[in-house]
């Protein structure tokens, strides 16, 4: 098979050696006669892949004591509802930071529940810059930001102290991607389908005073309390996708951690921000430079025109998933960990080539 | 490899060609270069097993017109939330049927939101029988019926008419198994890790008048609104369980669909039934009659230390899954689609050998 280079924006790229031990264990599970699909998730078979998942969250990210890690379904679309109905009480009120397009997503859920500060709002700039230093509302539930946003491309590079303000945020799209101070977060959710594995499940780390102070007056489903209780298992979890965020765990672990993915991140990052900051101006990235992200890389060309034959021509170089957010156009290169260096720099000769014989 | 006979009460047996596509795509998705697990929820790869695996479930349910199928996350356990939080208003009521442990959870979450009246309480009976006729109360927002039980092995053979008060059902382990008259209900909802495929996916059926009446007012994910008018496309779907299901119902079409499949599954069934009445009372199964399920057989042996046994030579036949539920002890065959006839046969003869040796 000739292997796309994959610039998805999620569901995006995978390591190729998880996809094949998929491939070699589907059908029977590590000779146990049947696949871990069959197994019901109360079989040490299934137990052992999710624990080894949870453990190996606890270590990847370096999860302080004090903390508790829960998998759900829904996707991060369904935190967006259970932060506030967790934690915004009648009558009081949270911070959001709106960032962009995965924000405003946040920011419309806490406002059919309770009342909503926008700490920042950064509709002005477009969703192209991010605040210097943010701080929380006296008395607010939590302080709720979105660490990256797919859309706009802007990325938080360093995370405020909002003291006694329990800290959310949702890392959908850059959770161990790089190191992460999670003892300043209340609770951090991410939909696995970027960095962490397939589509299906969504991680939550949740700190132990946050889980106390989820209300038993909610439908069982939507209790922080529930999954934390019960250890993911109060109800059927989805065991395909919690399998597979296992085996990317693993890989995570045999590339060296968040801080070694981090490096070749970045590298990835300067490659294609190196193609743009030379071209001249031929392509154009409208990002705050301070806040560019690492994960999606966004730019434009002199013309729709253009943009619409670089795209072609990408495409028939093997290159997929490269069209910008239809809401922004414009083209957009996703390239999480499973992105190669190698990859990432493919692409950035390609742009300048592409530059040289469009400019 | 030694395929086990598989009688896991879900998630369960899966059809072995369905795990053998899987196999084969799971790296390179038909020869396009990559998995769908790689690929955007909105490219045409995945639409098209996506609206495949619609189209599926609307013929083989016969669903009428005037119905929606969206594909949710969370598990039927976040379904016992979005029914009382769509339709159950502040100072409304709901009727449910206690027919058992399932029952009990739907119950528990309806409750939370508002006033339950019960139209029927099976725990008198240790949830061993169902009701002859059913009626709801006049002006409940609807009544809720757990079509099959589980854990206690009741299952209903026909469904009440409920006039103008909408018939919500959690069909989780028996949807598909048989016809079914979708006409008569207002929403039918089902995981799928019992019949439909792996877990990670639940189907909703609704009708368009229910669509209508779910409120604004709720977070964006628990509003069915949403996602009927995004086609089950406003946040990232659980991909693998939708493609996996999608193949698990190309399965069930070419076994002749819902009827020819109730006709092995009524066949499977009776071989254990058999096994249990001809025994002369070494197997004693509580269940009325009249109710017994035809996907989970469950049934007890003179003493815990036989059924220990059983279970041990079970197991060292191949045979998996035949422990019951640790609520109420026994022995538990879950017979899904998946699972043979000549599985259950074995099953049978099994069971007369172990009789007639230790009775």
């Amino acid at each position: 098979m000739s292997r796309k280079l994959n610039f998805n924006p999620g569901p995006a790229a995978m390591p190729l050696s998880v996809l094949e031990t998929i491939k070699e264990n589907i059908v029977d599970f590590h000779g146990i006669g049947m696949s871990l699909l069959e197994t019901s998730h109360r079989s040490k078979d299934y137990e052992s892949v999710q624990d080894r998942a949870v453990a190996l969250l606890k270590e990847l990210l370096a999860i302080p004591d004090g903390y508790k890690i829960v998998l759900l379904g829904g996707g991060a679309t369904l935190q967006f509802a259970m932060v506030p109905l967790n934690y915004l009480r009648e009558g009081a009120s949270c911070d959001i930071a709106l960032s962009g397009s995965w924000a405003q997503r946040a920011y419309e859920d806490a406002k059919k529940i309770g009342k909503v500060n926008l700490v920042f709002d950064g509709s002005a700039s477009k969703f192209t810059t991010l605040p210097d230093s943010l701080s929380p509302t006296k008395g607010a539930a939590y302080l709720h930001l979105t660490s990256n946003e797919t859309i706009g491309g802007v990325q938080w590079q360093a995370f405020p102290d909002t003291g006694s303000v329990p800290l959310v945020a949702d890392m959908s799209s850059d959770l161990l991607s790089r190191p992460v101070p999670v003892e300043k977060f209340g609770l951090i959710y991410a939909g696995a389908q970027k960095n962490l594995g397939p589509a299906g499940v969504t991680v939550v780390v949740i700190r132990d005073d946050l889980v106390a102070r989820s209300p038993d007056s909610l439908p069982v489903y939507l209790s922080y309390k529930t999954h934390v209780e019960h250890k993911s298992l109060y109800n059927t979890p989805p065991e395909f996708a919690v399998w597979a965020m296992m085996l990317v765990l693993e890989w995570v672990k045999e590339q060296g951690g968040a801080a070694a993915l981090k490096e070749v991140n970045e590298k990835k990052a300067a490659a294609l921000y190196g193609a743009i900051d030379e071209s001249g101006g031929f392509y154009r990235c409208p990002v705050d430079r301070r806040y560019r992200s690492r994960m999606n890389v966004v730019w434009r060309l002199p013309s729709e025109e253009l943009e619409g034959r670089f795209l072609g021509e990408a495409t028939a170089s093997g290159m997929v998933g490269l069209k910008g957010h239809r809401s922004v156009g414009g083209i957009r290169a996703s390239i999480y960990n499973a992105t190669s260096l190698s990859d990432a720099k493919a692409l950035a000769d390609f742009m300048r080539s592409f530059a040289a014989k469009n400019g």
